[in-house]
């Protein structure tokens, strides 16, 4: 098979990691991309790390959808439904990276984000797509929500634990921590880099608009008890990665070595969910390039407190790589393909 | 005033910043320095930062005690003890920069450390010397036990709304991300350069000396309450700099406004406290090379949870900066005198 | 004395820098300050570093000029001619930190800044201000021209060898590297951290506008002789600092102590220059923040080429340092004043 | 085709580099690897970026060479001949990521390395492997020299200029940065993370073992002619890569377009050289983790210098890349087959 794939939004970086990932991907030839702010540059103008490796020049979006079996779209949020709508009515899979289509309840998208759902039907078609917990609702679709960075790290840290009520849904705090590229490309005074470089502060205090994305996840992995969480993000002066440190009250009594049989159940089989030994800790650096999460167990028997941590690269599994894992299992490929990357050990 | 300054284990990174505090302290005078690795060799040959500014030999403890007025210890917890009872003896002022004097419950130490207490009658004339917390207790006093640098960021963060009532003192969280010069000069593969760079990870999780230290002072601004909360620890690859995110259930009802007039009340004359505007995050980078702890307030009201944040630069009012605001408190000099240092912008 | 000093351009990383320095100047008060973008704005709201350090609102030039004894700009090339004209008038000491007094040949200025010299008195008026080299001249005088970063190192690199005819004034290499905010605070694609970090990489090659001032400062060392070098900066991954690698071919037989001689016999007393022992090399870990140019010396007996490496803050020494040394010059106080800080060791 | 590889001394930098590349290689499989420091451990307790992906146990060289049809030793100098020996006297291709079949003359090995040649017809049978220069060399050799880091950065940048003449073959010098991977795994002071972050500085001036190697390189370029160049490499704070910026003097007169007509006919047709088009300069950013080399070029007209800059990954086309790029030859792969790995663009 050789699936006809094509990028929106290209030149931002969940759409250049796209890239990344699509040259190197044996079933699937990056056809078209396109930006609104770069149209008729090459690719490797923008991102001289492509040059002579993916010297596309940006179009518009009509060219990708036309040329593309499945499009992805990496836009600002509001931006995609329009899009979506085109793609289905084209019978094209749509996979979004986006918000637009990852909250189950349209009030939810209008407190966070301000938007209001235009098409209620291709919301009732689209599926949330972090595949480790829902698998089995993506195969077959034809509009993907993928996760968002944060709400892919902060629900595979807890659901084995949530699942087997061992932890309460209530009183969780998600204390995260992400790289750089997680801001964007944008270029903010804080992300400039003599004012980051060397400093370290977290952001958008318990208001981050990933909140009820989590919440909606975990509310699943909980069987639809409803969950609220305290999140709070950070920015690491580093390039990829998110570690989040998850904490959470015991609701029952349990040892580490029962709730870790119970992440060994659940992701025993996941090939890219690695469950670190005991005394390991899970660490940015081991996952970075890579599709790769991993999960490191802790107790805090003076408080009777569980902790989890979970390692991602946020531009892989937190984005373009489980973008891709989508598309592989929408079309029905094996889902690995193309993502079985080692990362780089320095 | 001309103190004669003395700093035992100068070429530890406490001790150099020592140095670097002190060679700017217009009141004291460093007057020796010793060092068991470096012993007959120039300090600026292992800091050639200090090339012509502070060129002097390492010497013995001996040497140290006998030239000084105050000595610093900056040692590996466990031998500060006798190097204690020796100043102690010879009316020299003591002030350690290790853990050996700053737990008050000898069961502690032992089950933290795993030593023993040599000499009752000194720990019963030392001070557990957190200026903002603690300070009428330190003035005049010759054993001085400066605080650990997590261990000043989680309690000045948490104080005025735990001595209020506000917060309830169990179910405290404090996740904790430290700048590499918190793990030592000591050569370690997981603080080798391309092992740490673009990494991130927690350590000790839930098992950190540190601990007992900050429950104790909790505890005492809390009336005496027993405090238990969990900490976990992180290595941020920057060189300086704690920032502490810590999570606090209220157990009264009260606005972020009500509380933050609790920490005005509190820390409103304080020169080394800057309680930043509703709107600011504390940020590392804003504190570096200085003796500020900037402290940040925020609410979860979906979850009822408070957030306070604070960072410190883990070498100045982490470590040698506090140590110095110490010894001017205990030779009634202004407790600003030689500290009032303008971190940099960049 | 309390000489009241005013800050031009104040929001810029120079400008802050020499708040940063005026605020521990201990003869020297920030009277005023400016900023075009940010008028009204307190400088501490955009260095949140300098919160209730420097909470000065950003006024107009103007009012900087009205109370100051001595006025800094720092300011994009070509806007300080007419401030330069006011503040003489005015009979104020004005402190150019841009480039539009440095150069004596107009047409130089002319061909590289594509400016013309509005007042030609001023000019002959202003002093060309790197004190080690030109130090006599600085005394007593109203313009006063600070040198560039870049034309800082190199010229204190070579100056010894050349002016004792050890080194040919013709083949000059000068292979520069300088940390990021040698780049500004404005925004720019390569310096948004992500792109900049772990990259490494040249930027006008034999192109910059340093070129023409470095010669100059060379050939009034080599008694009038003309010099052309070749000069390409580099941009690193770092905050502060620049590291000038510059090759000479020997033009008389002299062993590396001989030429050694030449640099202690005209640095011997200079109070920020540190010539390193042999086996050293300069880095710019050890200068950062400080005053200080190290300076280290190397021969390549294989090719015989003369190797001199300079290090400097390139944010003190480089720019806001030197121009408080040169207002300590002006106004006839201890050069050293205010300036004397140690580098941090890390 | 399947190669079974095996990696001697798997632990260190290079050897853990080569594992990443042959765990994706499709026509290798990884057979064996060993280590001296860490026998009987797996791989991905001491890399835990490899858990499982690369779970080997690290054995003894002995069962290498058992296991593999192509050894590659990732040893200290000195240590790669008996080993060679053992290899090709048991018809394995050996590849030396090391230097001690690198030099043609055993006097340079003896000076510069301190050794003797053991096996004097090993030397004969060996060749030095720097494809993209003496590629028809290396077909069908069993013992195969991989070039070290600098001395594939700075001969590819100069090569094609140097064989056309435009430049002297003396008078060159090379200044190289490199990043921290190439000093290795060993812990040392001067790569303790808080003494090289926001570092930077040069390190055996004019005195490092890769320049024989440089020189006997170009000189074969030339024709023969003797070369002697200057070369002080330094330490980037990066974890990866190389930047060469290589000076020479023109010796006749030409345009950069004519010399870089003469650098496309050279390696107009070679995978892995990316000859940036006119404007644009070389970057580490852009080769990370590839097995690329971008060059540019540039003339200072004012002083009659040509400059080539010069970027590669020193561990990949500067180690393991390369190595496997010479395994490719010499089993009569595809010489790209596992190495078009698309660098991350951040």
């Amino acid at each position: 098979m050789n699936i006809k794939a094509g990028v929106v939004g290209a030149t931002g970086y969940a759409g250049a990691e796209l890239v990344r990932l699509l040259t190197g991907h044996p079933q699937a030839e990056l056809a078209a991309i396109s930006s609104v702010s770069f149209t008729g540059q090459a690719l490797s103008d923008i991102y001289p790390a492509y040059y002579h490796i993916c010297d596309l020049v940006c179009g518009t979006q009509e060219e990708v959808v036309e040329k593309s079996d499945v499009v992805f779209a990496a836009l600002p949020h509001g931006l995609s439904q329009e899009l979506a709508k085109t793609c289905y009515d084209a019978g094209k899979v749509f996979i979004d990276l986006g918000a637009d289509f990852r909250l189950e309840n349209e009030d939810d998208y209008k407190e966070w984000y301000g938007g209001t759902y235009l098409y209620k039907e291709l919301h009732e078609q689209a599926v949330y797509a972090l595949p480790e917990l829902f698998r089995e609702q993506i195969r077959g679709k034809k509009i993907i929500a993928n996760p968002g960075c944060y709400t892919t790290a902060v629900p595979l840290a807890l659901a084995p634990a949530l699942r087997k009520g061992y932890i309460a849904a209530e009183g969780i705090i998600a204390d995260c921590k992400s790289g750089v590229t997680g801001a964007g490309r944008k270029l903010t005074q804080n992300t400039h880099y003599p004012e980051l470089n060397e400093g370290f502060s977290a952001y958008k205090v318990a208001a981050h608009r990933h909140t009820p994305e989590m919440e909606q996840s975990l509310s699943h992995v909980a069987g639809g008890a409803p969950v609220k969480l305290t999140f709070v993000p950070h920015l690491l002066p580093v390039n990829r990665g998110i570690l989040a440190t998850c904490y959470a009250k015991l609701q029952k009594e349990a040892s580490l070595q029962e709730i870790r049989q119970a992440y060994e159940e659940q992701y025993g089989d996941e090939p890219f969910i690695r469950l670190l030994p005991e005394g390991r800790v899970a660490d940015i650096k081991n996952v970075r390039y890579s599709n790769y999460c991993d999960i490191s167990l802790h107790m805090d028997p003076r408080t009777n407190t569980f902790i989890a941590i979970s390692a991602i690269d946020n531009m892989v599994k937190g984005a373009a790589g489980q973008a891709i894992q989508n598309m592989n299992l929408a079309f029905g490929l094996d889902e690995t393909c193309g993502l079985m990357l080692t990362p780089p050990a320095f």
